[in-house]
C-alpha cells in the first residue's frame, strides 16, 4: 500500500458519513475536513439570492429521519444510511397506513438490495428510500414517520476554493462537486482526486499556469461560483476540468470537450486519444454530464471540459447504495491522478510559443545550437556535439519557424512528426536561450 | 376542381391575349388586371434613363402586324397570335418579293408547327415569326408587309409590387417577370404562382418576415427596380426567390442557390433536397436563368435564389407557341405553390435563435419543462407529463446550448438529429416561454 | 547553338575563376562583371553592423593559399582552384608535420577525386581541401603552409539589384546568391538564369508588375538586404522567387511554396504541377533550402517561394569540385528560363480582377460581346460572329460574376473549367473594354 493509497482511504472513510446535500451541515463539514490538507476558503451565497435564472434555496438541515413499522421495527434510519430520506424532504411527524405511505416510498425493483438516491430540491415533498427487498416485505398497518428536518432561510449555498500560484495569472480550474450523501464513485471520487492532485502539483518545481481547486454543490453551486467569478474567469481562465465519477472499473478516462472547442485540453486529448489507449475523447454535449453544462452555457462559453472514468450506464451503483468504496476502488483514483497530472504537465507547454528573434533565422551557431563549420562530415550533426541525423536541429528550426503566436505546441509537434514530450525538451532549451516565449495573453 | 384551380384557370385565360413586351400597353394591362387581386403599386422608370450599365429603351406599342400573301391570304396577324411579330419590330409598310422577305422570317425547322418567339430590343430590325410548315408553302410573289408599331420616348419601363407586412422589417422578396407574350410556362406560370402565394400568405395568422411581391419585365425591369430599391434591399432583404417556368410536367422543383450562398433558402433547400424528392438543389451559375443574374451580380450580391420546375431543354415549347396552357398545367402551378408555401413556413423559424437566459442552464423545472423530482423512475421523462425517453427535453437542451446567434435552426436540427418540423415545435414553445428570441438584425 | 547559349557559356567561363566568398573581392568582381548586362546598383552593409540577430563579419580577402609538400611539390594552390582553402581561413605561415596537418585537411573518402567545399565564417580556423586520392598519398614530413588572407573590418557585405519597372509598383522579386567559389550548379546557375530572365523580360511589350533582380551572398546577404528593404517589401512585394541549383540533369523544376502560402505562385504552381510534368510542387519547410528561409521567417513571412532543378541528394557534385559546367549544362539553364518566363507571364493575369460594372450584368450587346437578336438560332453563339456553343460567352459571364476582388484568376479558370491560358485571352478583352481591372493593392 502506498502512502497515497492509505491517505485517500482514510479520507474516504472519514468523509462518507457526513449527511451531504446542496446546502447545510453535511457539505460544510466535508469542506472543513478537507481544509486540513488544502487551504480552501469558503464563500456562501445567501438563500433567496437571484443567481442568473435561479433562486438560491434555503439551507436544508437533517437531524434524523426514521420510519418505524407496525411492529415497532426500524425500517429506515438516516443514522444508518443518509440515503434513506429523500434529500430536501420537508419535516413530517405522523402515523400513516401502508397504503398512504406507498407514494412516499422509493425503491428499485431491478436492484432489490439497493437503496436509491432521490432528491427534490425545488418542489416540497417528503419520502423514504428503501431497498425493494425490504419494501416487498412491508405489511399493512400503522407506520410512524419522523422526518426531523429544518429549512433555514438565513443560510446559503457554500463553495470552497484555493489557488496554487504559477508564473502566469492565467488559471487552470480543477473542480468537483460535494453534495451527494454516502456514495463513492458519484461523490467522493472527485474531491479525493482533486485533493491528491493538489498535493502533487504543490510539489512541482515550477508552474507556468496558476491552478485553482474548487469544490461546490453541483449545478446551483457552480452557478453561485460563476455569479461571483465570471469576470475573473473570462479574463484569466486558460482551461478547466470538471471531475466526476473518476473511480470505478473502467480502464479509460473519458474527456469531454468544451462547447466552444476553446480549451487547450480539447485538441490535446483529442490527439492523445488516437494513440494513448488510456484516454477516450468525446465531443461536447449539453444533454448529460456535470457542471461543465453551466460553464459552457452560451453566455459563458468557457473553456471547460469534463473528465470521468466510470459513468451512468457503466455501473449498477449509479445513484444508489451499491456505489461503495470497493466498486469505486482507491487504486483507480490514483490512476486517475496519474493520468491527469501527466496531462497537466504537457499542458504547461501547450500554449502558442512566440519566436523572440523572428526576423530571419537566429544565429544558432553562437548559441551552440548549430555546427560551427559547414563541411560534408557535419551534415548529420545537430550541433558540434550531437550526432543524430539533425533530428534535434530540425525540431528547433521547425519550432522557430512556426512560433508566431498562431500555432500551438501541438501543431508544432505534428509538423515535426515528434511526440509532444520530445518537443517539450526542445521548448525548454529555446526558452532558456531566450529564443521563444509563451504569450501571457490568450493562451488558448 | 378546387376553387384555386378555377381561379387560376380564369386568370390565365384573361391574361393570355395581352400583347406583352418589356414596355407598353400589354405589360401594363397585365398589371392592371392583377391589381384586382393584390394591391400592386406601379412605378415607371422613364425611357432614356441610365440604369447602371443600361439605357432604358423607348416604349414599344404594337397596334397590329400583318403579312399578306400574293393571293391576298393572311399569313401572319398579331390579332390571332402575338408571337407572329418580332418583339420590338420597327414599323414597316411595303411590298416585298419572297426572296427579300426571307431574311425577315423566323421559323423552327425542327418543330414545323411551332411559331418561335423572337426579340430584338436594342437593335432596330423587323420580322415575322411563322411555323415552318407555313413557310415551306410560301410561293414566290409580292407580299404585303404592314407592321404598325410605334416607339414612345416619353414612356418607360414599368414594375409593380406590394408588401404583406410581418413582425420584422426584414423582407422576403418573391419576384417574377411579365414581359413574354402569349406563352404559358415561360410567362404566366410565374405571375400566377406569385398571385396564389399572395392569397395564401395573406391568410397566415402570423408572419415573422415581411413579404414583398414583385412583377417586372425580365432583366431591364429588375435593373429598374434595383436602381430604386437597392439600398432598401441591402438593409432589409433576408432572402428572395425568382420564380420562372414553375409549371410543366417535371415532378421536382429546382432551387438554384444565391451567388454568395447568403440566403437562408440555400442551406435549407440544399438539406431538404437530400431527403425530399420534390426538391432538387443546384449551385449558382451566372450562365443562364432569370433575374437572379441581376440581383446576384457582384455589386449587389443579394441573397436571391431562383425556383423553376420545367426549364429550357426539358420541354419542346421553350420560347415558341407550343408553350400553352395544357403543357403548363394549372395543377402543376398549385403544386408549386404548395411546395413553396411549405418552405416559407420553415423559413419563418430558420433564423439564428438567441438564448435569453444564456448564463448557465435556465431552471426548466419552474417552467414545467423538467421533471420536478430526480429519481430513477424519472430518467426517461422530458418533464412530469412527457414519457418520451427525453427526446423533447434533449431538443430543448440542445437548442438552448446552441442558441448563441451563431447557429441557424438548420444547424440545430442537424445536431438534434431531428427534422426541422420537430424542431419548429420546440422553438415555438421556447419562444412562448421567453427563453429564445430571433435576432431581428442579420437574419442570414 | 543559340545566341543565348553562347552568351551564357561565355559568362560562365568568365565568372568561374573569381575567388568568391560572402564578402571581398571575388563577389564584388562578379557583380561588376554582371553590371555589363544589367544595371545593378551595389550596396554594402558595414562589417560590425548588427543585422537582426547577426553581426556583419569583416571582409575576407584571399591573396593566395598554398600547401607545399616535403619534397617541394605544390599540393594545394588557390590559383589553380579556389576550393583548396577553407573559406574564411585565418592567415597562417609555418611548417607542420603531416600529423599536425591532418586536422586541417578536408577530403571526401567516398568521392576520392573531389575537392570538398568547406567554410567557417564565424569561427576562426584554417585548413585545406584536397581530393582524398591526393591525401592518401601524402608522406610523413615537413609541410609548408602559406595562407595569405586578410580580414578588413572597414569592409562589408555587398548586395546588388535593379528593377524593370511595370504598370504597378507591386514587385516580383527574383533573387539568387553569389558567394560560392568555382562551382556551377550550386553557384553560377542561379545568377545566369537571373541574367537571362532580365534580358527576356526587358523585351516584354508590357509588364503589369515591376520586377526586381537581386544578387547577394546567401543568408547574411539576404539579411542585409532585408535590413534595408523590409518595409519596402512589406508594402510592395507581390511575390518572389529564390533561384538555387537551377541547372543539372533533373527534368523538372521544383517549386517550394512560401511559409504563409501567401504568394500567387503557391497556388498557381501547385495547380500547374497536377497536369504539367515539368513542374513539381513542394510545401514550405524551414529545414533546408536557401534564402527563402530568411524571407519566410515568422517576423517577415513574405510571399517568397524557391525554385530549384537539381538539388542536394540528386547529384554527386553537391558542395565539391565535381559541380562543373558539364554536369550543370547550359541548356538546362535555358530550359529553366523558358519555364520561369512562361510562369511569370501567367502570373501577370493571376491577380484578383474587379468588375468595373458590377451592378447587374453589363450590357454586353452594345460592346459586341452578345448576340443582338434573341432567337433560337442564336442560342449557340457567343456573339454575332462567334459560333462556339457559347464557350467564350460563358467564360465572360463567369469572369464578370466572380470578379469581386475576392477571387483570383486561378479560381475563375477552375470555375470555367478552362485553362488559365484560355482565361487570359478573355481577361485581355475585358480589360480592353474597361469591364475589369486588377486591384493595384494587395495583389495576393
Amino acid at each position: 500500500m502506498s502512502s497515497e493509497y492509505t491517505f485517500l482511504s482514510q479520507c474516504f472513510d472519514d468523509l462518507l458519513p457526513f449527511p451531504r446535500s446542496i446546502t447545510g451541515s453535511g457539505i460544510e463539514a466535508s469542506i472543513h475536513y478537507l481544509q486540513q490538507f488544502m487551504p480552501l476558503s469558503i464563500e456562501k451565497v445567501p438563500s433567496g439570492s437571484q443567481v442568473f435564472d435561479w433562486t438560491v434555496p434555503p439551507e436544508w438541515h437533517l437531524k434524523r429521519a426514521t420510519l418505524t413499522g407496525p411492529a415497532g421495527e426500524l425500517i429506515c434510519d438516516t443514522n444508518i444510511n443518509n440515503l434513506h430520506v429523500v434529500n430536501y424532504s420537508i419535516p413530517v411527524k405522523g402515523i400513516f397506513e401502508l397504503s398512504e405511505l406507498q407514494e412516499h416510498l422509493h425503491s428499485l425493483p431491478n436492484l432489490p438490495k439497493a437503496i436509491p438516491y432521490v432528491t427534490s430540491y425545488y418542489n416540497p415533498v417528503w419520502g423514504f428510500c428503501i431497498s425493494d427487498e425490504t419494501r416487498q416485505k412491508l405489511k399493512p398497518g400503522a407506520y410512524i414517520v419522523n422526518i426531523d428536518t429544518e429549512f433555514k432561510t438565513d443560510g446559503g449555498v457554500p463553495f470552497a476554493h484555493c489557488v496554487l500560484a504559477g508564473e502566469s495569472n492565467k488559471e487552470i480550474l480543477l473542480s468537483s462537486y460535494l453534495c451527494h450523501p454516502s456514495m463513492a464513485n458519484n461523490e467522493l471520487s472527485g474531491p479525493l482526486v482533486l485533493l491528491l492532485l493538489y498535493k502533487r502539483l504543490e510539489m512541482w518545481p515550477k508552474r507556468r499556469f496558476s491552478y485553482r481547486f474548487l469544490l461546490n454543490p453541483e449545478t446551483i453551486g457552480s452557478l453561485c461560483f460563476l455569479s461571483r467569478y465570471d469576470q475573473h474567469l473570462k479574463q484569466n481562465l486558460a482551461a478547466g476540468l470538471i471531475l466526476t465519477c473518476v473511480g470505478g472499473n473502467n480502464n479509460t478516462l473519458r474527456y469531454k470537450s468544451s462547447r466552444g472547442n476553446n480549451s487547450i485540453f480539447d485538441e490535446l486529448i483529442s490527439n492523445l486519444s488516437q494513440t494513448d489507449t488510456d484516454w477516450i475523447h468525446q465531443e461536447f454535449t449539453p444533454l448529460s454530464g456535470s457542471d461543465e453544462r453551466q460553464y459552457c452555457s452560451p453566455g459563458f462559453n468557457l473553456p471547460m471540459g469534463q473528465i470521468a472514468r466510470t459513468v451512468y450506464g457503466q455501473y449498477s451503483g449509479y445513484h444508489n447504495s451499491l456505489d461503495d468504496k470497493e466498486s469505486m476502488d482507491i487504486n483507480q483514483l490514483i490512476k486517475s491522478v496519474d493520468q491527469i497530472e501527466s496531462m497537466l504537465k504537457i499542458a504547461e507547454v501547450c500554449g502558442k510559443p512566440v519566436n523572440q528573434s523572428p526576423f530571419g533565422e537566429p544565429q544558432l551557431g553562437k548559441r551552440g545550437l548549430y555546427p560551427t563549420m559547414n563541411k560534408p562530415g557535419n551534415w548529420q550533426l545537430s550541433n558540434d556535439n550531437t550526432i543524430d541525423n539533425r533530428k534535434f536541429l530540425n525540431i528547433i528550426l521547425t519550432t522557430l519557424s512556426m512560433a508566431d503566436g498562431q500555432h500551438s505546441s501541438i501543431d508544432i509537434a505534428k509538423k515535426c512528426h515528434c511526440s509532444i514530450h520530445e518537443l517539450a525538451d526542445v521548448i525548454m532549451i529555446l526558452e532558456e536561450k531566450g529564443l521563444i516565449k509563451f504569450n501571457q495573453e490568450p493562451l488558448i
